[in-house]
């Protein structure tokens, strides 16, 4: 059977091109033993690819390396299956291939139950590494408490608004900073943010002293760099800072060009507290998952999901989370179910 | 009674200069209710007294103005009291001002109990804010484990050098950073370490690799700025950075000058945690303070303090902190037992 997959030619060193990813037609892969045949609806694209695209063990958790295909989460059905536990027609979803085909560890998979009231894209936008990123890295590692003021940067992203919605279900006021006036409206009507930042039009160490006069609590940071240094400057005495991610660093061409944070010595004055994760943190996974299955019920968080079709625009496509020109959690459609 | 203090004449704005405060003699303060007349014995003079006499709400604890008398970590005996459990003669320990006699309300002293075992000086080097925070720092905050290895900045300094031999003690692999020959020298004949990086003469960031060639999992800073970016290059998995002080961004004539810190992302990676904390840190004392006297007792931490005679040195006395010529904890005697 053929199959379509994209093959890591070259390293990402900053200023990603998707020459860094060649489009090559190959057989499917004999099943293994242990292996499940997996047929791909949807390819998570998130910014860590661009991370594991510079091949750094430190990047990532699977090494990587040229000649490989490119890894991601993603939803699929199973073809075939060679693991007990799996039978043709499951839904399943996991890390695999960015491929129309992929082999797959029965270990990598899990079980998706279908649901009428829950849309294929919300298995990668909601119930995924991007929902349990959002609650486990406010609540495990942000340790939000009720009277927190939380600060969320990429509020309008993919985690950053979910996290920004269940710190808004608890009660808090949030604060919400994104790019442009589009996104900030999204923030103020769609999510009721209490306020939104646009970090393109705006000083945004002199619009948090004003959004927040008693200082920021809970900071879940995204993207790193000049906003994150303007957080510290208007932490709150025991201040939370969750660094989730730090996308504004990660397609540089080198460390040079690296953001100098100048604020790191408020972490001792405020006795403030960084912490970084990846994924979920603390072993809660499960407590988590019935969170985002009782918001979504309670339409307090919403399934937003930027769709493009077709496996062989998932390289460019990657160019629209370093731009931020992606509106919602950015996914690839391969094929229907 | 005659009295003699430094008085506040004008904020520190960076590159400390003695004419930020003025000596003064005048009449002793008269006593309060609930009030104690100490006599100074002896006075510490700590980094963050710079930080202090920026008169910054946010840089202190106590509210310092122009025209106050600079506070400081002292311990005295007691000449006179309005307040109950103090009596003339008692020893106590405490914060108060930059005076020969100070009226101090009962709250800020604590008994200090008479051990012929115990020099005064230790009192301040060891059984002060000074051991407390090597050991909460290090133990609660760091969150040791006994596979840990340690990195201390400023090791040959007060608080670095309990820390790095605390750790010595519970059997840790412990590698200082200090400026200088002498110092490192320090580090390795007397304290013990397994390495020293004298960070005038190398590349700090080449040496931890090589000390440390699995990473650093507990660094306890007292320095922050580029030594603190070097050590995060270096980090492993799950590592811990106490911030229990940042000398090197303290006198610096304004934060556009305040070093940037460039490898912050990996906090992310390396799922780093950073917290500052000032002095105790999760209600131990008690259990850190018994520590603190077992290890001194079995001679495992050693008192090191350099004294300056005579409370009128004291203003300039603060300078060798600055330039870290200081060889011990820096402390002022200000009268004799």
């Amino acid at each position: 059977m053929r199959n379509r997959a994209w093959v890591i030619t070259r390293p990402n060193q900053g200023g990603y091109s998707p020459e860094c990813l060649r489009w090559e037609e190959r057989e499917v892969s004999a099943l293994g033993a242990d292996e499940v045949l997996v047929r791909t609806l949807l390819l998570s694209l998130d910014p860590t690819s661009l991370n594991w695209l510079k091949l750094e063990p430190s990047y990532t958790f699977l090494p990587l390396a040229v000649g490989d295909v490119m890894l991601g989460a993603a939803v699929g059905v199973v073809e075939n299956s060679r693991a007990s536990g799996f039978e043709r027609s499951d839904l399943v979803q996991g890390m695999w291939g960015w491929e129309a085909y992929s082999a797959v560890p029965a270990l990598r998979l899990r079980h998706v139950q279908p649901s009428p009231d829950i849309p294929l894209e919300a298995r990668l936008s909601i119930f995924s590494h991007i929902g349990l990123a959002a609650a486990a890295g406010l609540l495990e590692v942000g340790a939000l408490k009720s009277t927190d003021v939380v600060v969320v940067s990429s509020a309008a992203g993919a985690t950053g608004s979910l996290a920004a919605q269940i710190a808004k279900a608890y009660g808090n006021k949030v604060v919400g900073i994104a790019g442009g006036e589009a996104k900030c409206q999204l923030l103020l009507d769609t999510f009721k943010l209490d306020a939104a930042i646009d970090y393109k039009a705006v000083n945004v160490g002199a619009a948090l002293a004003k959004a927040c006069p008693r200082g920021v609590d809970v900071f879940f940071d995204n993207v790193g760099g000049a906003i994150l240094d303007a957080v510290l400057a208007n932490m709150a005495m025991g201040a939370r800072i969750v660094i989730c991610g730090a996308i504004s660093q990660y397609d540089l061409a080198d460390s040079r060009s690296a953001y100098g944070c100048r604020n790191l010595p408020l972490m001792l004055f405020r006795r403030a507290r960084m912490e970084g994760f990846l994924g979920s943190a603390g072993g809660r996974d499960a407590e988590f998952e019935a969170l985002l299955r009782r918001l979504y019920t309670e339409g307090k968080i919403l399934n937003r999901s930027h769709v493009i079709d077709g496996l062989e625009n998932a390289a460019d496509a990657l160019k629209l989370l370093v731009t931020g020109q992606n509106d919602g959690k950015l996914m690839v459609r391969v094929s229907q179910l």
